[in-house]
């Protein structure tokens, strides 16, 4: 049934059947606001997603469109070392599309935001020539906040899991690579994964300085961190974890990519020296790797990259900038 | 300047110098998340402007826009009784927009924002072929909230000030009417205010058993309320509030538009009979017309339109259903 035949607000009243309800939230879908119950500090993020801009309908389902909306949201929330709680779900949609696409979206969005005990609270929908995506998250910190300020002059720089893959996914997208070593960087990019766990455990433990996580590219995300903390850092480009695929399609001395490739959606986080250990075995712990790739330098001294050969260099590529 | 040259980044450094620090806000813009301290129950909501749907930019300014884009997210947290405390908004926008055009939506939205005590805690900023805007507003409730599921057999319905202008006017612009006369029902789509202080004090004086604003339309709207309440109504055409723009340019005995335009953002509310005195005195102090336009009946009476003739009509149309 296409969505024209059904009308908005019959299936409003659809979606409201298919989304369960949860613990402090005093009014859900339906009414102008909804009403929570927040306890503490609360984290606010918002991200939009759209059509032509960040994804391609040909590429994609609507069930991981769902997925990733909520994703990049609470990737935000992994950063501060949160847990996302409330979730508002904007979505324009063209009225040709189906009321099962539609909703295979909600299910996407419901099915990654259930197991990280957030609640769809609100939202609104519209038609649209293209798709657009808007999610806001609201997010306890019952262990505190880590910003992007606290880096200091000394730390270490960390990363989770492997980087660049999303962006090598993107490319063979566009290149319309099919061979199965394809698959799973395409994957990266079509149905990124927050690192909820981990920041929640990298604040619980006290581990970071400061955190923020890899949307714009490494390059790009350790320049804003290090301008909020003000201080520089130096990466050794041999330790950058790269994937078996990134390797081989990319090349194992081919660091481009994953210095200045987006929507990885790893955590960047600073710590001091002494937090070695303990950071092995979080890594242990949660079976991913956290990787050790530089450090922390005074301001002056900017962003370097270190090659393997001890060559030092100034990125010339940062990572991605919506209006260059 | 255009955006292109100036880039995303170096933007938002100029945006958050232009933007004031509030109290209740731990962490503003410039990091992975905003941290507020909302103290009880918190009011969600969301809501998106998309250019060629929601308005054409030869229509307006963005100053204009990020006045309206505020308020129409204000006039839900009205709709319940509540005062907006915090805002994230995302914006898409092309890459050719001038940076000075960027800066006007961002004053305007402030500009309408500071009056209300809202703070800008966060968003985001991406290019898009065309404009898109989401604003999603936290409110707080400090009279408790109205919900649209209160409304009883036996109660008046009422709504603020006059109704059918703002759809009048989009149909101005769409016309290219310029005379004198159009320019107030034109300012009424462009730039609508929330009701936020009316809305406060129906709650604070506790008067309404049921709220909710007219964004669809007064018989869409009502009927959603009627829904929530399980109730019917019956509305008093002769006694819709009409400005004098309304009564020349579509007609005194013609309440089409008045009954199904959308995007007036008044308030329409249902109270007992005991509080008429109540209502009309908050309408004098509030210096904005309060009128009873009917009355709430039992579920099974649906909802019916009352001709000055004393005729009884079902609505044949409804209001603004994006799909439909």
């Amino acid at each position: 049934m296409k969505l024209g035949d059904l009308g908005e607000f019959s299936f409003l009243r659809r979606l409201r059947a298919r989304v369960p309800v949860d613990r402090g939230v005093v009014l859900g879908l339906g009414d102008d606001c909804a009403v929570v119950s927040p306890l503490g500090l609360t984290l606010l993020t918002t991200d939009v997603l759209i059509e032509g801009v960040h994804f391609r309908r040909e590429w994609t389902t609507f069930a991981l469109l769902g997925e990733k909306a909520f994703a990049v949201n609470a990737s935000d929330i992994a950063a501060m070392g949160g847990e996302p709680t409330f979730a508002l779900l904007s979505l324009a949609i063209p009225r040709t599309c189906e009321v099962e696409e539609l909703e295979a979206f909600f299910d996407g969005f419901l099915r990654a935001a259930a197991p990280a005990g957030t609640a769809l609270v609100g939202g609104n929908l519209s038609a649209a020539p293209c798709v657009i995506i808007s999610v806001t998250l609201l997010g306890r910190a019952p262990y505190g906040t880590i910003t992007r300020a606290g880096a200091r002059v000394g730390d270490d720089l960390y990363v989770t899991g492997t980087i660049g893959d999303a962006a090598l996914g993107l490319r063979l997208l566009q290149e319309g690579r099919e061979e199965p070593l394809a698959q799973q960087s395409k994957a990266r990019f079509l149905c990124p994964a927050a690192r909820l766990m981990l920041g929640q455990e990298i604040a619980a433990r006290r581990l970071a300085t400061a955190m923020i996580d890899i949307s714009d590219g490494l390059l790009q995300d350790l320049e804003h961190l290090c301008e909020e903390s003000q201080v520089g850092a130096i990466i050794e480009a041999a330790a950058l974890p790269l994937s078996p695929a990134y390797r081989t399609l990319v090349g194992e001395q081919d660091w481009s990519i994953a210095l200045t490739g987006g929507e990885d959606y790893e955590l960047l986080f600073t710590a001091p020296p002494e937090q070695r250990a303990k950071i092995q075995t979080l890594a242990y712990e949660a079976d991913c790797p956290i990787t050790r790739i530089g450090g922390i330098v005074p301001q002056a001294e900017q962003i370097k990259v270190c090659g393997p050969d001890g060559t030092v260099s100034a990125p010339r590529h940062w990572g991605y900038d919506h209006f260059r």
